[in-house]
């Protein structure tokens, strides 16, 4: 169990530290980067010593951020000491990779905005009201009087944008808003950073082109799915976003992608306007939100596809 | 040539009507008609007898928009009177449709924020720097004291986020953002207008499946084109965004979009990360800018992707 602190606790044990290491979360994201990166020039430009490490590849699309090249990877069986660990972004100890094991620090502090916390490090200063993790370090930034210049503006913004979908996810405040218009006064510009996150791998847009062809709807137009089957699947090609084309056509009510990811196994990803997807998702023994849930089949595209369609159906009706 | 007013001076001049016809431009957006309808509402919570018009259909994905039911064409042969007349969001008559015609009325006021307006209006308040004529429009009610309320916030928000492209493009300001974030406050869900303004219908989704299986890489994956043959194309069919697939592919340095639109006349348009495509489209009768440009061929597909496509590798190599 955390011992939960104030921004101000968690800026004093940063500021007595001399030697820091900073972790991002594994399957990194603009907000994982972009706040361990901001909080890092932070504390060298205090004199700290920071080290930045995340236990994954860093996508293409984010290597963009400034000095996103300073990030290494911890080799097992080596220790690294530092007087203050620092978790950012991440909810639970395994998110955070390799880093509890090989790092020896005087003390660990997680950073983190997700509600579902599990309290796993010594510290923890949690906001589950801000937007994102880049958005604590922009507030703790504030209260330690920490000099922002246009390097961390950039790294700070890349995160509220990355996790409000630039500012179009309902979690964006008013204090969100603010902050990235403070931040574009250092002399971010919006473009590069939209420009930079919007890269696809041909890959990406070629299977898109793929997958879009299987577009079917059902139920007089209520329901339109995508499929990828297993011989098309391949794990080293983003797919995540592809739900968007079916759920954004007008009627719409619900959006499914179906995905083969090995023969005899199906991963489901639902969204819906009004009816609650979590509840069939639950059913077939998976989770998450009213309007966007999921779950895996032990069952082959043709088997899944019916099952889901049906339960659906009926809950449409 | 239009007489330039301030904000206090378009203010007073809405003040001093009892009736205003308010007009969005053709081929309208969401931030014509959330400028106008966000002055709709602001006049009439004055006591002003207000008509709001647009000389074309409402897309189905504004429809949305608070109060967008209240809209009315004019119709020709009958004089329409007003005290004022407000033209919003255009930068050239023929933006405003039939209305110049058809209105009678004591004064003409041009509302815009594009640099290249003609002055064609008796009265001009214009901001080059407000990255949307809703942006005006919130500095007209903070200039004048009228009382925003979560209708035309919803109002104003809608057209923010639309000419920049949800906060992304670079005509976003740190004033836009506080803007937008001002709104919040009054409880305007953004997801709630992402969710309708991405909106699209069966139709285009399904035209942008079978022009992605066109997607070709030319130039070592420096260009890469989209095309729309004649028997694919579908004048009812929004293909505008289709060329943002091509643009962001990692390594591609121009995006190019054909469309046959009627047998031996293409449509070229051109996306750029470094060289200056507007040159290009010149050399072809064309324009734009230097990242975002286009032209017409009085030729066929085949033809045109031959001439743009040297045109293009020259400037490459």
């Amino acid at each position: 169990m955390s011992r939960e602190c104030s921004l101000a606790e968690a800026g004093k044990l940063l500021e007595q530290a001399q030697s820091v290491i900073l972790c991002s979360h594994v399957n990194p994201d603009g907000d994982t980067l972009g706040s361990t990166l901001a909080l890092g020039h932070l504390l060298r430009a205090l004199g700290k010593k920071v080290l930045l490490t995340v236990d994954d590849d860093i996508p293409m699309n984010l290597k963009f951020i400034p000095g996103i090249d300073g990030y290494q990877r911890l080799q097992a069986g080596q220790i690294y000491p530092a007087d203050v660990l620092v978790i950012l972004d991440s909810s639970s100890a395994d998110r955070a990779g390799n880093v509890l094991q090989l790092v020896k620090a005087g003390h660990v502090l997680n950073l983190d905005h997700h509600k579902t916390n599990t309290r796993f490090a010594e510290y923890l200063y949690l906001n589950a009201q801000a937007a994102a993790t880049a958005e604590i370090i922009y507030d703790l930034a504030g209260e330690m009087h920490w000099q922002l210049d246009k390097t961390t503006a950039y790294c700070i913004f890349t995160g509220l944008y990355t996790d409000t979908g630039s500012f179009k996810y309902s979690n964006t405040t008013a204090k969100t808003l603010r902050a990235a218009a403070h931040l574009l006064e250092f002399g971010v510009d919006p473009s590069f950073i939209s420009d930079n996150l919007e890269l696809k791998s041909r890959e990406t847009v070629t299977m898109l082109s793929k997958v879009l062809n299987t577009l079917t709807f059902t139920h007089q137009g209520a329901i339109a799915y995508l499929e990828i089957s297993n011989a098309v699947y391949d794990k080293n090609v983003d797919t995540d976003s592809f739900i968007s084309f079916p759920r954004y056509i007008e009627g719409v009510e619900v959006a499914i992608l179906f995905k083969e990811i090995e023969p005899g196994f199906t991963r489901v990803s639902m969204r819906a306007k009004n009816i609650d997807v979590s509840k069939i998702a639950f059913s077939f023994g998976g989770g998450g939100h009213q309007k966007a849930a999921g779950c895996g089949l032990k069952a082959d595209l043709a088997t899944t596809k019916k099952q889901i369609l049906a339960a659906l159906e009926t809950a449409l009706s």
